[in-house]
């Protein structure tokens, strides 16, 4: 394998602090939110990069963009590279940026260096990953997977009351000289750069994560129903607190779940009790439960111990457990083949990696239900993500584009 | 001791039925909070039932109000029996109005038979109990005791903007034909009758609570800081969540605190996470603690205690507690002869009792920094109170007059 072709660093920094200016807030993040004007500030400067070397740009009805560099035979279908450019509303400047940019960066050496490519290699920049104006996130790249947008997302509305359906139309239209594509189609595979948005690189030192799979998650909300009484007046044996009830179904959560699976994790986010008076007992106390695992026969195990937990610690004392499942996204697993080509790129390159599971969601979890999918992961300072102080070192920045380009053309090597 | 004086038990339920329609609510309950003009309409009613009667109708700066029938000699005080007539927004019809209305009944038995007391008796309902609309509870017992009215209560505002010193003018002037008087004053001593709202007296199927002192409280917030980070990416040996430190020091208080002490109690009312996304790991957990002791020197032994448990929680999952008291009300002994007094007239009446603990405060904690006070209590259906639903048995209501009656005889007796 000839690793020889070398990303330009410099220019790919220069466009990070480009596209960061796109959206900046004051303490440093981004704000550019799916759709907005920002965002469609954000396109449209990469479409005009785009241009000025001659690539053809694209979008689909989903405002989906891809930039495509047409290979040896369009006989193939085309090897994508990309993340996205939307952000969070106090968000920082990699999240999706990096992804994007390195992929743009790797279309622009490959065009350098005269490589030519057994199919053609596309950029994409997926809508609204974030789902932070409207929801759900990733609609972009799971329009793209299903070939079709579901009836109601037109209707969504983003907390300030724009209409999706109408901002898609004209972040479409903003972007006259793009050619309209039909949504979906074959690829030939899909490799997506992104932050780590955890600590594990950095504490272990690692520049490269290899993502061999994202974890399954499922959402619970679980409702405690006890007995409201006054906290003065109130004896011990006539309580029926359901805050007594949750605390130790959560401290048996706590210790059962994640110290004994280095692969689970649970995560309590919110919780609240009515009628939430000082001097009142609770009457009724209400907490989520994210639940993530790898492996989705676990993943349903582990509900079912959360489940019977509440169950029992709540009758325990007198109170009643209400659970219900508010999210259920399956395990995804990456490409054998795909992981190789990454593997072997960062083994050539002499770049030390390892091998990580995505805790979060990612587009590429929706790729890899249609293709051959992978990431490649980059650490992020103290692990910050959807946080203005998100941090990547220049030099991982580079180093990921690096790794991108070459296992993009081992990937490729396979059809030659 | 004669006991021949018998309340008029069909008035009193006949009164209390009249003056829960005064801001019914339409599951059975009322709603009469302070200053509003259900409570005016409530205390200008009671006002016209005095003038009936020849009965002379006093209010303070207040808005206290008093009705007096006069003694054998002026030279001494007046003896206070009473309660108060503003409710919970949701509140039911016997707390404070059957205190209130009870002393009236005892007032009128009075004159119906004829009776001579040594010193005058006076009736009173003090204002704003119950602190729903403006904060703290107990203001008009609070300011009585202590003589004046703190300056910063004028301004104080109810959840929708009222101002206390706009209302409070506007009830003292709905009772134009009430004579003014000052502030404070001597007495030579305060009988309140109350619902127990709490569930002991049903429990073991006693109608009389004598109530010997009430609990000190102290109220705490605690704040504890963790780091919010991803739910999906971020593995238990990098979690610093304070819900769990939060969780292993609650499971300990409850395991330590009430069952330890029977006459202690712990009570977690509110408890509220931030930023309170489902996947993401809390960053900070704030609870209120309320503790109740009637010894004080076993309340300040709780409060360290719970300092001590939150602070080792919390750090020892790096995460750090900051504790603050909010509020500390010393316990209160009511007085040995009044209470002799209670105990007298119960037995004479051949009415089974119990010595009670108030859990909650009551008008009488202020009145008995100032005099000789003491505390009847009465029970609650299955201890519900602050609540529409909250009952009392006719047989009860009525027990509880005859008792007040008979106690203030048997204290205005060592006046004789």
């Amino acid at each position: 394998m000839d690793t020889s072709a070398r990303i330009d660093g410099e220019r790919l920094l220069k466009r990070l602090d480009e596209f960061a200016a796109i959206g900046a807030t004051p303490a440093g993040g981004v704000n550019r939110q799916a759709l907005s004007v920002e965002d469609r500030a954000a396109r449209a400067r990469l479409a005009a990069l785009a241009q000025e070397r001659g690539f053809a740009v694209f979008q689909d009805p989903m405002a989906n963009l891809f930039i495509r560099r047409p290979g040896v035979s369009d006989d193939l279908p085309p090897f994508l590279i990309g993340s996205h450019l939307d952000s969070q509303p106090m968000g920082g400047r990699f999240d999706g940026a990096l992804g994007t940019l390195s992929a743009f960066e790797v279309l622009e050496t490959l065009e350098d260096a005269g490589i030519r490519t057994p199919m053609a290699v596309e950029v994409v920049a997926w809508t609204n990953e974030e789902g932070s104006q409207y929801s759900p996130g990733c609609m972009g790249s799971m329009a793209f997977a299903s070939g079709a947008i579901p009836g109601e997302w037109q209707a969504a509305r983003s907390p300030d009351g724009k209409v999706l359906g109408e901002e898609l139309t004209a972040t479409l239209d903003a972007l006259p000289r793009a050619i309209q594509r039909p949504l979906g189609g074959a690829v030939s595979g899909y490799l997506e750069v992104h932050i780590e948005q955890g600590p594990t690189l950095e504490r272990e030192n690692i520049p490269i994560g290899i993502v061999h799979a994202i974890q399954g998650t499922r959402w619970l909300e679980v409702v405690v129903t006890g007995q409201t009484a006054h906290a003065g007046t109130t004896q011990l044996s006539f309580r029926r607190d359901p805050l007594v009830a949750v605390t130790d179904a959560l401290q048996d959560l706590y210790n059962t779940v994640m110290p004994n699976d280095e692969r689970a994790r649970l995560t309590i986010g919110r919780i609240s009790v009515e009628p939430a008076s000082i001097n009142a007992i609770p009457g009724k106390v209400s907490f989520s439960v994210d639940l993530r695992h790898p492996d989705a026969a676990e993943l349903a195990r582990l509900e079912n111990h959360v489940r019977a937990i509440c169950e029992t610690k709540a009758s325990a004392l007198g109170c009643e457990a209400t659970i219900r499942r508010t999210f259920d996204m399956p395990p995804a697993q990456f490409s054998p083949s795909l992981l190789q080509a990454v593997e072997q790129a960062a083994s050539r390159l002499a770049v030390p990696f390892r091998p990580m599971l995505s805790g979060a969601f990612h587009d590429a979890l929706f790729l890899a239900r249609v293709t051959d999918a992978a990431m490649i992961f980059v650490p992020c300072r103290d692990g910050l993500s959807h946080n203005e102080a998100e941090f990547v070192e220049p030099e991982h920045c580079v180093l990921g584009a690096q790794v991108l380009l070459h296992s993009t053309l081992a990937a490729l090597a396979a059809y030659r």
